[in-house]
């Protein structure tokens, strides 16, 4: 097979340029951070303009509204990314934490410090301004990149590649740090995902379609971010207005995104109560989808059918079912969850504290919405992704996620 | 292909297992543990019995010294191990422990809760104490577990999982969360590290076929443990004596373990006085396989060939060459090294932090023997293997790296 680049040799570029910012200082991955920042700002004018010639073969390829939504570049979300990336070089870095250093019976002093994972690959569809965030997030933490994006955003993500790779050699970073790779097709992609030795973590981001391919087939660790699907439990002791302020932002505010609400259960001591509540959102643009228990309280919802229960929507679509107690809820989200967001809106106490224990997800709320299982929302700066597998990361990755923790031991001529 | 057991039934019962245990209590947990150490000590006979029917096949099948002394169970090894389980009940359940609860500036109190990861699959070879050792520490952490020993320990293993099963019966807990798998062969094992969904981390333990084996086919998440190449490097301010000991003491103890010395490094200006001394090694078995330079001042060495770098010997076999500077020392373990344990010995104190930074291993020591990279000696209390990947653990994994984080959000209501 011909490929469109050298994948291996792409990968051992990386790998040097991981090891040398591995050792680079604060300082000079900060800067390396500022440089891209004011690159964004000094190039506005040529990434919005390589930005319009990709809006105008997508719209051509007759992409979807939501999918040219999230390819779009604006001055404002241009400067929105230079503002991340800057936000960015003020928080602290991870790499060099010292973490739980103790003195051993035998004298031994030893912990662990927080070093970077090495070289990540990410494979993402659309968002351009993925290409910015995680070449950020990767160079804070002293990682390589491999980006490869979607090939509707190519033009845009090759001059925001080459744009970083400038910043990265104004300050005497390895330039190769920062790599955007060609749009690849499936079979290259098998290469990519096979390079093991050569990538430590990959990445991928997008639909379900993708994800399942790159489970299937990678060689290389994978984290995996699969669909939103989240659920929110309308407990019998519930608040029925912040029932109501609850589904509305998982729902309407974002429907497009991972933590929106795709599916609400209410408990059928408050559904006389609640779901005709339901009906200004239905004004407001909602469908619903009920049950046969909901379709006979509220009218305007349509009688769902089984595929409407772990269904991921990303419109403004909510799936409606009464159950008949807290144990039905747990068991409903079990089966149809996809361990992202679940939530309840309760104010008994203890069916809050079991919800919270025994339901498997990245993030269980109480009283809170969906929407902020979100790595800026709890407090991690910024997320490359967002776990539903548990094993390294689970929920929300930001900085920490892209280190690993190595022992250091140190003695005083101690054998065993 | 006719499977010698139904895997993905296996697999759905250490599921349903894993959902009930990872609520059970500590007191629970703990009283499954001392029931399996009670349990190794009243069927000791029936244990040593078993292990003397796999010694004899073994035997005859022609299992070198060292398989046949990981196989053998004697009296000692079989109190040893339920000491072991002892000891494990008596730590903290690393189950639910809160971690970073913080208040958000929006009022949220968001934080981290440790849960269980659910179904761990364990692939070892000889070690028949292992199957004792994993069941306990996944029972500790809340975890089910399918164990596939060798088909040397077939009927040790056999009666150890038995044994298990029948302690979590006699405190109540499902008996399934400790399967030990009949032996399988290779195209069943591929069947059962593809059980996508059903196993949710898969740690491989053997030798360098099966971890590639396993690597090349698995689609559940896998942490590795490659093969334990560990160097130390002797600095020209190296206290010779502490040199000395650290090469013994790395090389003879237990040459068959994955973090034994395999190559020592020594600075030239320090060749000609540490050298000779190993020829008290030598006069006790050791074969020194050497560069050029070591062989002219240490004539009782072998010449080295270009396979002896890099070379996991598990035997009273050690490579040394002769290296002109600190960055040579540390180029040859980055090109021969398993990121496993590197150690140093020098009284240099600049030289020993940038050893500590610049080496990338699991466990980096200072003046210290490798040995020392063991979950019981960094102080995890047991470990379940050594990962030698980054991603999820890095170095021994104990009680801890059988566990995932889930974000858990207390609100009153807030939205986005």
């Amino acid at each position: 097979m011909e490929l469109s680049c050298d994948l291996s040799e792409r990968g051992r570029r990386a790998r040097a340029a991981a090891v040398t910012l591995a050792s680079a200082t604060r300082v000079a991955k900060d800067a390396g951070l500022l440089a891209i920042a004011d690159g964004l700002i000094e190039r506005q004018s040529d990434i919005l303009a390589a930005n319009a010639k990709d809006m105008t073969d997508a719209k051509a390829a007759g992409l979807d509204e939501a999918m040219l939504d999230r390819l779009r570049l604006d001055p404002a979300r241009v400067q929105a990314m230079a503002a991340a990336v800057r936000g960015l070089a003020a928080v602290d870095d991870p790499v060099g934490e010292i973490i739980g250093m103790k003195r051993r019976p035998n004298g031994l002093l030893a912990g662990q410090v927080r070093i970077p994972l090495g070289v990540i690959a990410m494979i993402y569809e659309s968002r351009p301004n993925v290409t910015i965030d995680a070449a950020a997030l990767c160079l804070k933490s002293g990682n390589a990149v491999l980006l490869r994006g979607g090939k509707e955003a190519r033009r845009s993500n090759e001059l925001l590649g080459e744009l970083a790779r400038t910043a990265l050699v104004r300050v005497g970073l390895a330039e190769d740090a920062v790599q955007v790779l060609p749009p690849l097709g499936r079979e290259e992609l098998k290469v990519l995902i096979g390079l093991t030795g050569l990538i430590d973590l990959l990445i991928p981001r997008g639909g379900e379609g993708l994800i399942r391919f790159v489970t299937e087939h990678a060689r290389v660790p994978v984290v995996q971010h699969y669909k939103g699907v989240c659920h929110l439990y309308i407990d019998g002791a519930a608040d029925l207005d912040m029932a109501l302020a609850l589904t509305e932002n998982g729902k309407m505010s974002r429907p497009g995104v991972c933590n929106a609400l795709e599916c609400v259960l209410v408990h059928e001591s408050v559904a006389g109560a609640f779901l005709p509540r339901l009906e200004t959102l239905v004004k407001r643009g909602l469908e619903v989808r009920g049950d046969a228990s909901t379709v006979a309280i509220l009218p305007v919802a349509i009688p769902a059918n089984e595929n409407d229960w772990g269904q991921e929507f990303l419109a403004r679509v909510l799936a409606v079912k009464v159950v008949p107690d807290y144990a039905a809820a747990v068991a409903h989200i079990r089966q149809y969850g996809s361990q992202h967001s679940e939530a309840i809106c309760t104010n008994d106490h203890r069916i809050a504290e079991r919800f919270l224990r025994e339901v498997d997800a990245s993030c269980v709320l109480v009283n809170a919405s969906t929407r902020f299982n979100d790595g800026g929302e709890l407090g991690l700066g910024a997320e490359i992704g967002i776990s539903t597998s548990k094993l390294h990361a689970y929920g929300p990755m930001g900085l920490a996620s892209l280190t690993a923790l190595k022992w250091i031991v140190h003695g005083d001529g101690q054998v065993r």
